[in-house]
Order: structure tokens, then sequence, then C-alpha cells
């Protein structure tokens, strides 16, 4: 328990954990978020699994994520060809991840994921934008919280 | 200077302020992000200057704002009837907006705003998303920045 705010073990999103952009490239983007907006660059990481490079800068207790697709064929690929660079979607930090989807999905929530998947920062699940006022919704689970241990994840130190 | 984050001093961004949504209405939209997602709602706005009415719901340090056009002749509203509801536009908070305006002209990034103006929570200004990779980017100053006297604003308590 200890790493959950008081906030989170009350069932309310504890932080935007990230808002992640699409980009042509991340080696040029950095030129604005890292060089001129000056936001500490933390990871550069391939998820081969997902065809895409990410990284993470630094802002308060969230990040910007950018997004390079590797290659044409995954959704995010085909969202930088007909939408061109972007906002892509904002991710809410949550306690109890699986506990959310369900009640998400009572309330009527369509959920891309209807159950806690490996993320590259934790536990993660995406909420339709169709649910979502337009707007791609991803939930990511507290380190600590149950998600982790039911994926096998190690919270990093 | 008391209110200063170490990181803000630094002249790096100190968190994400909010990210902005435009909404059909505001009212509507609290079924996701209050009831659903039990986002606090912190405070709900007419702006009649700007022909809008604006949420905000907390999230950690952060904010969500909901942008509901109150008629249609704004540029809120012609995104609202052209794209949707959908994410509008994220907002950053620096140390000194005057010194990063001239910075970031300096550096080449088209601006939209070339000095601070008053904003709802702060002095503000806009970036051109032809410069931010297809992101309109908003920065605001943090309270007890030198914009706040310069524009007259008195920080809440």
């Amino acid at each position: 328990m200890g790493s959950y705010s008081t906030s989170a073990r009350l069932g309310v999103p504890s932080r935007i954990h990230h808002v992640a952009m699409v980009v042509q490239s991340i080696e040029a983007s950095l030129g604005l978020y890292r060089d001129m907006l000056r936001l500490p660059l933390e990871t550069v990481l391939d998820i081969p699994a997902d065809r895409v490079r990410i990284a993470f800068l630094g802002v308060g207790e969230s990040k910007v994520e950018l997004v390079e697709p590797t290659d044409d064929t995954t959704g995010v690929a085909r969202f930088l060809a007909s939408k061109g660079e972007g906002f892509h979607h904002v991710c809410l930090e949550v306690a109890d991840l699986a506990e959310e989807l369900t009640r998400l999905a009572i309330d009527g929530v369509e959920l891309i994921d209807s159950a806690p998947r490996r993320g590259a920062e934790g536990p993660v699940a995406f909420l339709h934008p169709r649910s979502c006022g337009g707007v791609l919704v991803e939930l990511i689970e507290a380190p600590g919280g149950p998600s982790w241990a039911a994926l096998k994840m190690a919270p990093r130190g």
C-alpha cells in the first residue's frame, strides 16, 4: 500500500500518467519537446511487439509520450498516415485497474481492453473514444496495485 | 518565489497544468469524467468574452478542462463542427512566460500569442500546432511569476 496515494486508495484517478503524441520521427520531435520546451528525456524504447518506438519526457508527476510507428501495418501508423502528427491518447493512473474496468463496463463504457494487459509502464487498458467524447483514454494501474502481481510485472525501482 | 517549484525555477516546465477537450455539452460530458472516471469537479465557468463555458476537473497536480462553445462563431465552435468532440490542447506550466515566449520565438517556434495574456487560471499564451507536431500547446505561468503582476492578475488563495 505504500505507493498508493490517498486519492488512489479512494478510487479517484491519482494523476495524468502521460499524454501521448504520434510523431513521424522521435528524433525530430525531440527538437521541440526536449530542446525547445526543455522537458527532460527519460527513455527511448523500441517495442517490437507493437511495431513502435516510444520516448518518455518528464513534466512534474506526468510524462509526455512520443510514439513513432516503425512500420506501416499498425493502427498508430494508419493514424499517422490519415491524420498526420498530433495528440493520440491520455493516460490516467488508477489504483485497481481490473475493478475500474468492471465498474466502467457496468456503467456502459465501451472497453477496447476488457482486462488489464502488460504495458511498457505497468498494467494498462484502453477505453474506446466512442464512449469518451472522441478521446482515446488509457488507464494504467499505480505501482503496487493488484494487477502487477496478476500479470507478473515487477515495479521498477 | 515561495510558490515556484525547483524545476520551475530552473526553467523546466513544472507540470501539465491541464488537458483540454472540446465537448458538445459540459453537462453530458460530466457523465463520463465526473461520474464514471470520478474526477472531482472543481469549477464550471462561463467565459462570455470567449463565448465558451468551461469546466475543470482535478487529477493529481493537473486538471482536465472541458470546453463547450456557447455560440457558433468561434474557433472552438468551428473545431467542434468540423472534427467533432475530442482533444483540443495541452497546457504546460512554466515559471516565466514572457521569457519563455522570447526564447521560443528565437528558436523559430510559431507563436499564436507573442506575449502573455490573461487566461482564466493565470497568464497564458498558445503556440501554433504547425510548430508542435500538430498539437495545440498552451503555456501558463506558475502563480507568483512576473506576468501575474504585469497583467495585474491576483493569484487566488
